[in-house]
């Protein structure tokens, strides 16, 4: 697996690096950041993934929330994927900030053209998981999640599929339920098709009562002067579906915070603290 | 003078602002970032001006330097100005990356047509500071600067020429002396003409020897892996103008860390809290 080094620079003692790769899951060339902490030159560390947001790349995560510092005292590591395949010309990817570039939703696309490319569930959980470890000095048996709006969710719905690999989950201001907001309704029937019976596996609300969570409380941050709160992101969806699936949630609404990355750096600390002290 | 607010998002307690306002130093719209910790809510907090480097506008410190966390704990204000005036249309000022739009070198430009906008040490030295000072709750007695590359030169060259005005100075990789240096040369023969004797008061290394500096000892981290070090930045003749002018310098090389943000931000509480120590 031939790994091309994008960029390398020193931070906190450690490395911020971004690499490039073929990837077989998506047929294109995709990047992701990894942070190095001083401490992965003695050794495999634990990880912390970040799975970013609508229009991110895997730029936004490294640059804007500052876990670089915190990461480098805890000596963990940081995987930042892509938000979705680039570089690949389907009809409609670039016409809407909501789907196609920049918007996959972490899912796998079952509808033509997107499942040719739109492979990402598959991509992070298979492909990038495997090529991480093998690569680097990272303790895969020490891997928490977190991300960031539709993110938070694609970190939800791969840690409830995923609890032997996930030990630790965390979101920021996370779209509860997809199937019931318009980014997750547009994006679910694009990618996978009008039977919403098909959605439910790649719902958090949904999930959480079908498979349930034996892992530590899930950590989540949502800022209370967030504009996409009540339409999108829901909150009151995740709650209510923890409780009856009995899931513990530590859901946090923070006075205040909007949706963007002051908010996210804010808090960011807490979330690596919290995942060091679970692996 | 009527201020528009850009943005407003909460960070660490505090607010993380940009406002706009039509200046007439530069005869144009010029933003600015503005952080003010919690402890402003109470009373007048010191501050600490940044001056970004080329290519910057007020956003990169604002978004990359991680710096909210520590000015929040400290209660420090922080005010990022942008690095050049912006939506005039100058013959070439969009032509180079190191020249013209984001690349004022903070100068009075004495040479038409720039001079007609490029005001940029009068706008931020009388008309920024005086408009701050008046419509936020800074303590413009207790007032810190720093800056990177261009802006670190920007900040050395504002604080020896405004000693009672700036109480404590540091810098992050500073252009050293850009009478002597490709970026430099280019820039001042531009803003202030062919005749060389105009640009010492607009040199660092210059004014180190002719005004000196009374003020505690000057911090200056610079990353070994710059590749800018050697041909631009020159921390050496920082080093001689300082000791030739007997005045104290910490300068700090940093193994390995390169010219990015992700240099400054592994430094930038080290900056606050000496500024705040001396404040």
């Amino acid at each position: 697996m031939a790994l091309k080094k994008v960029s390398d620079s020193r931070s906190f003692g450690g490395v911020q690096q971004v690499w490039s790769h073929e990837s077989e899951a998506t047929g294109c060339t995709m990047r992701f950041g990894l942070y190095l902490p001083p401490q992965a030159a003695h050794g495999h560390v634990p990880v912390l993934w970040w799975l970013s947001g609508l229009t991110c790349t895997e730029e936004n995560f490294i640059v804007k929330a500052g876990a670089q510092r915190v990461a480098a005292e805890l000596g963990m590591a940081l995987v930042a994927p892509d938000t979705s395949p680039r570089g690949i010309a389907l009809p409609g990817d670039r016409e809407a900030w909501d789907f196609g570039v920049g918007a996959s939703f972490y899912v796998d696309a079952t509808r033509e053209p997107w499942s040719r490319h739109y492979q990402m569930r598959r991509y992070i959980t298979e492909e990038l998981r495997g090529l991480v470890a093998a690569e680097f000095p990272l303790d895969d048996s020490r891997t928490a999640m977190s991300g960031h709006s539709m993110g938070g969710h694609g970190a939800l719905t791969i840690a409830l599929t995923c609890p032997n690999w996930i030990r630790s989950l965390s979101a920021f201001a996370p779209i509860s339920s997809p199937m019931r907001c318009p980014w997750g309704e547009k994006a679910l029937k694009g990618y996978l098709g009008e039977d919403r019976s098909s959605w439910a596996t790649s719902d958090a609300t949904a999930l959480l009562i079908s498979k349930g969570w034996s892992g530590p409380p899930i950590l989540v941050d949502q800022g209370e002067a967030d504009p996409f709160m009540a339409t999108q992101l829901r909150p009151e969806l995740l709650e209510a579906a923890c409780a009856v699936a009995q899931v513990p949630l530590q859901l946090r609404r923070q006075p205040g915070y909007d949706h963007g990355y002051f908010f996210v750096s804010s808090f960011i600390e807490d979330h690596l603290r919290y995942h060091r002290s679970q692996l």
